[in-house]
């Protein structure tokens, strides 16, 4: 059984119709390994793109326990709710090709996942975070096509997949748990650099005074970082995503920044910049793959890492002579 | 005015006799600018490459005021009465052509600076950090054959300097100040774990408790990292570098952590792991260098960057457009 296969000027006409279902399907394409797949996905997706509409990318992080999926579906519903189209994205380079680490999550947005007005899909599986990344980045394009306007894009608090979603959203939203002691210990300083908001979930019940100190603390080692090329002055919110508790303060938040940011001009020069980051990002995975997977060179590389190990070679002189193998082959 | 050439086979001579003039002589080949000099440079460094005896390559870093260079002068003299030849080098990229920062330095050394065992060379200008660390690293090669057994190659605290230069020594010495309040604030998470050893100096005079206190918060904070791969647990000292207080405690440490990791094989690995880097780096730039250098494709990066901020094509299909015409040229 195999799906028939729809021309790309109908997948196109149907994205563009808001139909989640084409939507999928050409995620689908964008996410395969096959040649011929991809090749239709860079049809459809530069067909898109004159119709992307404007939204808001938001990157959401938090290690695992922290309720991001609650969090995604208590702010998913709201947003919906205030009569936005929401889609959730996920950024996760562990996950496998059983799309295994969101489909939990999925059941977990029970509510979200139902609405009419919002879209969730899994991280793309891949074998690394720049594939996985990339594929991403492609399908960010396709949902604003579909009239998405605000867009999750949620990861794993772990690694370098935070700097990755960062260089592909507006806004990054960090969330924390309180009551973890001392709060700044075994947080990434980059992290918070990054943050353009701080959210302390589970911030109900027991919890609360050490939220609320948490958030003091956080304030305070927001204040010692040098003010930001957006202007931005990051705030520390609390809230309870379980009771729906906090939630309208965040987009209120993302509001205020965005009318900062689109007024002072930020927002396109970020998005301008992230653009050509991603241009030259390409660029240089494409330079090195097609040097190191070249047979030829290979091959010469493990001949010239075992005489450097023998000190018959230094490492620049090794360079030189695969550099100069490569301009021969 | 010019310097008589000396033919290469007379300055590897030299330099295997240990003769520090022949020794600076070949540094500046290395730093030159000029393609002949550089040409020049890689013959004496593939000669010397089997001569460069077994030496130990210590990173020493610390922000400006924490006493980089008083240190360095009671480490290197103390060194050198243990009958070790010591090189000081650094990697500094914002040193300009004037070599202003770390000549300042010299005069702070100047004990040092007078020893016949010693040997100091300020860091080489260059627009890049890589290209300061290409350099640095070829003279290390040309320090080794001159016989010089202890290297400590200096760095700024700031940026991604650190972390070049972890790239290129056995041992990274991490110097701090006492007294500072919150010692662990505006600490680079990056930094303790690269360090191997945590020196606090200027523990003299009013100073001493608080550099008690730094010391017992510092071995606190090591604690909370998992082991090594060097299975090394670093330790933190005191010293006061001005009244030569603690430096023989450093160096004992040091000859601990030489132990441990020459028996276990951590030493060779390492070496071996670190060049393997430095040659995929130097093949990495090269690439880049060539594509973006190139006056078609420099052309055609504006169009295309044009062409993103208009939304008429994708990052990636401005990328996969550039790629093809670099096949074509």
């Amino acid at each position: 059984f195999r799906k028939k296969q729809i021309p790309e000027e109908e997948l196109v006409g149907k994205i563009l119709a808001g139909n989640k279902t084409a939507l999928g399907r050409a995620i689908t394409l964008v996410e395969s390994h096959q040649q011929d797949h991809l090749e239709r996905a860079q049809k459809v997706i530069e067909a898109c793109l004159p119709h992307a509409q404007r939204s808001v990318r938001i990157g959401i992080t938090g290690v695992p326990g922290v309720g991001k999926s609650t969090f995604i579906e208590a702010f998913g519903t709201y947003l919906v709710s205030k009569g936005k189209k929401v889609a959730v994205l996920a950024v996760d380079p562990s996950s496998s090709v059983t799309h295994g680490s969101i489909m939990g999550d999925k059941t977990r947005m029970e509510k979200l996942v139902t609405m009419e007005n919002a879209f969730i899909r899994p991280s793309p599986s891949g074998d690394s975070l720049g594939g996985v990344a990339q594929k991403t980045r492609e399908s960010i394009v396709l949902c604003e096509a579909a009239g998405f306007d605000v867009l999750l894009i949620e990861t794993v608090g772990v690694g370098q997949s935070e700097t990755t979603v960062h260089s592909m959203t507006d806004f990054f939203l960090l969330l924390k748990l309180a009551g973890a002691g001392d709060e700044l210990q075994g947080i990434k300083r980059g992290i918070i650099e990054m943050a353009d908001l701080i959210v302390i979930n589970k911030a109900d019940g027991e919890n609360q005074k050490a939220a609320r100190d948490a958030r003091l603390e956080f304030k305070r080692a927001l204040n010692l970082y040098p003010p930001r090329e957006s202007r931005w002055q990051p705030q520390v919110l609390l809230s309870s995503a379980i009771n729906h508790q906090g939630i309208p303060e965040v987009w209120e938040e993302i509001m205020n920044y965005l009318e900062l940011v689109q007024a002072n001009g930020f927002f396109e020069a970020n998005r301008h910049e992230q653009n050509k980051f991603w241009m030259l990002q390409t660029i240089n995975e494409h330079l090195k793959k097609s040097f190191y997977q070249h047979p030829e060179i290979k091959k010469e590389l493990q001949v010239q890492l075992k005489a450097i190990e023998q000190k018959k070679t230094s490492p620049f002189a090794a360079a030189k002579h695969l550099i100069k193998l490569w301009n021969e082959v």
